[in-house]
């Protein structure tokens, strides 16, 4: 049975040292976000995902979702399990305080997500699908529809889904057929069928509010008509209670690879009742609202699985006997030595914990910068933060979750035999893991997303402010001993980071195919130097504690012997990406599609 | 639903125009193997694995095996499938005509095997175990014991299995419990726990016939005592008719992540009869013997998947519209383009493509070096035959199925939200590829065997003489203008692949984890650059095909396209691994096991 530890002492260096969270006290929220509050909070999220969630996780694989006559039942425990979170007022952590929410940053927001997520990561897609409607309403709802809808998504009571794909299109929207007519009293009678629904059905909440995607009749076609809904489940009486059902049903579950869990639906909406969200024709730029948001929290998955899968190979490594060391007897006292000893195990754990301690810093960061873009009086600091969002959504979203699954089928790895049998709990990590390269824009559109939007935004405001904030770190850093290999490894990352970048804009304005036939690789460059500069960062802070004397010696120097790990072996990765940026598009369009 | 189309063209290429397997008609089993013959035996085998095994593969997924009281039933159509095997003779397709076979090569034989696992993997474990056996025996049991087994396992009458894994160990044999003691009648009682024992019980076979490893009563400790034993399911009479049930009965069926439909078996030993193959005390040798033949079936698996994988990503990128292409509308009768205009789905597409086509020439390259390796008259042939499947069974085995897998990965990215749908099966390509980097020794394994073993053997004859043939096509090439990239990224390659080499000659005495911290990747450049060596051979014999006028100009074309971009785009990896390789063991090494 696999088992997961909240990383703690990592979210306290990450919150109080690395960011010092408590030097943006003025700001709204961040009072409550004082060190003793949030490790406080922190300390309940942890009994919460370790007690309540992660017992869970495997049975939700093993029974995953029934549909009977329409009525969908989430696996054993997973009702009361919610009942729990909504007792404990989690879903309201980081939520306006108008509708009933705690106003917390969301860099702290992130946190208890991925502990979620780690523990039972198809279970966090219920209250991270409301959340994501919570957003999308809480920016453009009309007031009425906010005061409608919000205080129950809020307290939890009623969840939330987004409701965009459909049989024949996902990525390319302006294909989507579901139509909405116009009826006399301002509503819209809504028909369609949505599929891959994620929590579209179940039996953990009164009510599920869809947010839909749908042509008003008449409109535009391409995604220039397309707007956005609100259609709940169950109609409201005027008192706000529940009235009748709506007219949208599930008409099947998807049998799937993972996320068993999870109810993903088909959603048939045959008249439903809805009400618009924003303006006429413009409900793809309301739902982007949402899946900005949606895509950070899917990166993190990626790093959750990475996680809690290297948790497990780490326990199992260390207990596990098998061989003797290459450079000698290590136990002598055993028949075998522990697999930890021989490197190229080493080489799977330090990939996956290299990865999750790098990626966690950009997490927070990320988020950081996020909330300083939402909070800040000061229009530089909102304009700074927005750029970093709009720039690193699409690294965390496709980066993080490209490497979170690699390194949890390694941590697999480490298992031998064992990894492949359901009951040590290693495939459901990698299943899971799996979709969250798909979801919320496959990691190619991610990757287009950055090479074909971010880079070019604002004349490059962002990517090269985020070039700058690396310079100014370099030429801060000085020759300190212990930096300086992290110094270097971020300056070769970085400036193979502006090749690439100057190349796309040399070379893909006159053919876009260059730009399409780099673009993953660049999004991997990115992270990797993203991670690089985390990882700089965190290493300067750990010197500076050791240099300072500190009782927790330990922590800080496998900090920087982490850290150390990921300037060696992945750092040399962005050489690689570079040379195959450079290569352009042609071997890559040359055969006709039927020559394949 | 998946489908699956046996890729004939590509088979005759590789073995009537690259390896001319016409020239060795003078050796037993080759006159047989003339291309006329070849073709009728491929164009059954393509109808075989196209309409018998391939439409059980997602039935036997879904169903998978079951156990009631010790009897396991294989899923729906599996048992009248084996049937139809066995009647069409394809068990001794590759067998000694003394034992009934058609011994034909082993290099049309792997052919055979790859479409069997590319239509449907887990039932082709069963045949394919049977052949371990049978060469396990073939080589090493007594003639007694021989004429006893093999006619039968020759026929597929009865099947085989391998046992080696315990509870406790799998890669470190020399740790196994299992006991037998020596009876007056020269055979032995058996006794122990076997885990993970592929086809141990099923209900295709009159017999099973299992290959046992275990230690003598009173035997030298660790490796030095175990011994092989043969101990079938029903033992025989006098006559050879079957017997009375033998002690050996399946425990428990696995619960996995894929292969279904192949029972995964614990089988427990009370006191089974059994006798002894070869010597005492020598077991592994005489297991080994079983496992290479077996890492290379492994290593077929890998392409195997990434192959049908392939095909139907391929076949869904055609059909699926979705998006307009970067430079410019491609279909304007369509709502949308289909998929495989873009470049980032091309490059999905294209490193299977490239990978499945030099990873498909370098396992018949290497088929047809063990063939002369057991069939030539010359002993310098036969010597290098043997270094060659020496050094490259590891290569298969670790950098097929782990490239094999990410391929089947990224093929179902190209589905989007569909690829994780059971429905289209591209999941199940997924879960089966996974075992066959976790089974008949770990990658990990394979990177140490190449790495600490093989280089070094015979003074690192076989490494040499690999690096001179790629020398001596270098010389021959010439400077042909269509071959200039291949040479120029060959050489690239064998270059750092030779750096690496000598890197572990000069640094992996003095510290032996150096070999260990960069021995995956060193499999991993050893595999890019052989592959790169089959794509240069590949693309000269295509480019002097077109210069001489062919009917078939499309196929050779593409044929040079796709190994440019293997050229372009994988080669550069062999600089990444090197940089891996020569940073060493320090950092990987660097924690004590409790600051992980």
């Amino acid at each position: 049975m696999p088992s997961y530890q909240a990383p703690l002492r990592d979210y306290r260096f990450l919150l109080h040292e690395l960011l010092d969270l408590g030097q943006y006290a003025a700001l709204p929220g961040f009072a409550d976000a004082a060190p003793d509050l949030v490790d406080a909070i922190l300390d309940e999220a942890a009994k919460l995902t370790q007690e309540v969630l992660q017992p869970l996780n495997q049975i939700g694989d093993e029974q995953g979702c029934k549909l009977e006559n329409g009525v969908v039942t989430t696996p054993e425990g997973f009702k009361a399990a919610y009942k729990t979170l909504v007792d404990g007022g989690w879903p309201a952590l980081v939520v306006d305080p108008e509708y009933g929410g705690q106003g917390l940053p969301n860099t702290l927001g992130v946190l208890f997500n991925e502990m979620v997520s780690s523990s039972n990561m198809a279970f966090g897609m219920y209250p991270g699908l409301s959340h994501g409607v919570y957003s999308a309403l809480h920016v453009h709802g009309s007031d009425e529809l906010k005061k409608t809808y919000l205080p129950k998504i809020v307290t939890g009571e009623w969840t939330g889904t987004m409701n965009l794909t459909e049989p024949h299109c996902g990525t390319d929207l302006g294909l989507l057929r579901t139509k909405a007519v116009p009826q006399a009293d301002g509503s819209y009678k809504i028909t369609g069928q949505k599929i891959f629904i994620s929590a579209g059905e179940h039996d953990l909440a009164d009510n599920i509010i869809h947010l839909v995607l749908a042509r008003i009749e008449g409109g535009p076609a391409g995604v220039k008509g397309i707007s956005l809904f609100v259609a709940p489940k169950y109609l409201l009486k005027k008192d706000g209670s529940l009235g009748a059902r709506n007219a949208v049903t599930c008409g099947a579950l998807e049998h799937k690879m993972g996320i068993h869990g999870n109810a993903t639906c088909v959603l048939n909406y045959d008249g439903a009742t809805g009400w618009l969200v924003g303006e006429e024709h413009k409900g793809l730029r309301a739902m982007f609202t949402m899946m900005n948001e949606a895509r950070l929290g899917v990166g993190l998955q990626g790093l959750s699985q990475s996680e809690v899968a290297y948790q497990n190979a780490l326990a199992y490594a260390k207990d596990r006997i098998q061989g003797r060391s290459l450079t000698g007897i290590k136990a002598p006292d055993k028949a075998a030595d522990p697999i930890i000893v021989h490197p190229d195990v080493r080489r799977m754990l330090l990939s996956a914990k290299a990865f999750n301690e790098g990626a966690r810093a950009l997490l927070v960061w990320t988020a950081l910068h996020g909330d300083l873009a939402n909070r800040s009086g000061d229009e530089k600091v909102r304009e700074f933060g927005e750029d970093m969002m709009a720039l690193l959504t699409p690294v965390i979203k496709g980066y993080f979750t490209d490497r979170g699954f690699a390194n949890a089928v390694e941590c697999q790895q480490v298992f031998g035999g064992h990894g492949y049998i359901d009951e040590w709990g290693m495939g459901q990590f990698v299943r899971d893991a799996r979709i969250a390269m798909i979801y919320e824009g496959a990691n190619g559109i991610q990757a287009l997303d950055l090479v074909g939007r971010k880079l070019a935004s604002n004349g490059g405001r962002g990517v090269f402010a985020f070039f700058k904030l690396i310079d100014d770190f370099i030429a801060e850093a000085g020759t300190d001993e212990t930096l300086k290999p992290f110094v270097a490894g971020l300056s070769t990352a970085r400036k193979d980071l502006e090749a690439a970048t100057l190349w796309f804009m040399e070379n893909a304005l006159t053919n876009p195919d260059n730009a399409g036939a780099g673009s993953t690789d660049y999004l991997h460059m990115f992270g990797v130097t993203a991670l690089a500069f985390m990882w700089a960062k965190m290493a300067k802070l750990a010197a500076e504690k050791l240099a300072a004397g500190t009782q927790e010696k330990d922590f800080y120097e496998t900090k920087i012997a982490t850290g150390r790990y990921f300037i060696d072996r992945m750092v040399p990765e962005t050489a690689l990406y570079l040379a195959r940026v450079r290569v352009g598009s042609a071997s890559m369009m040359a055969l006709a599609a039927d020559n394949f």
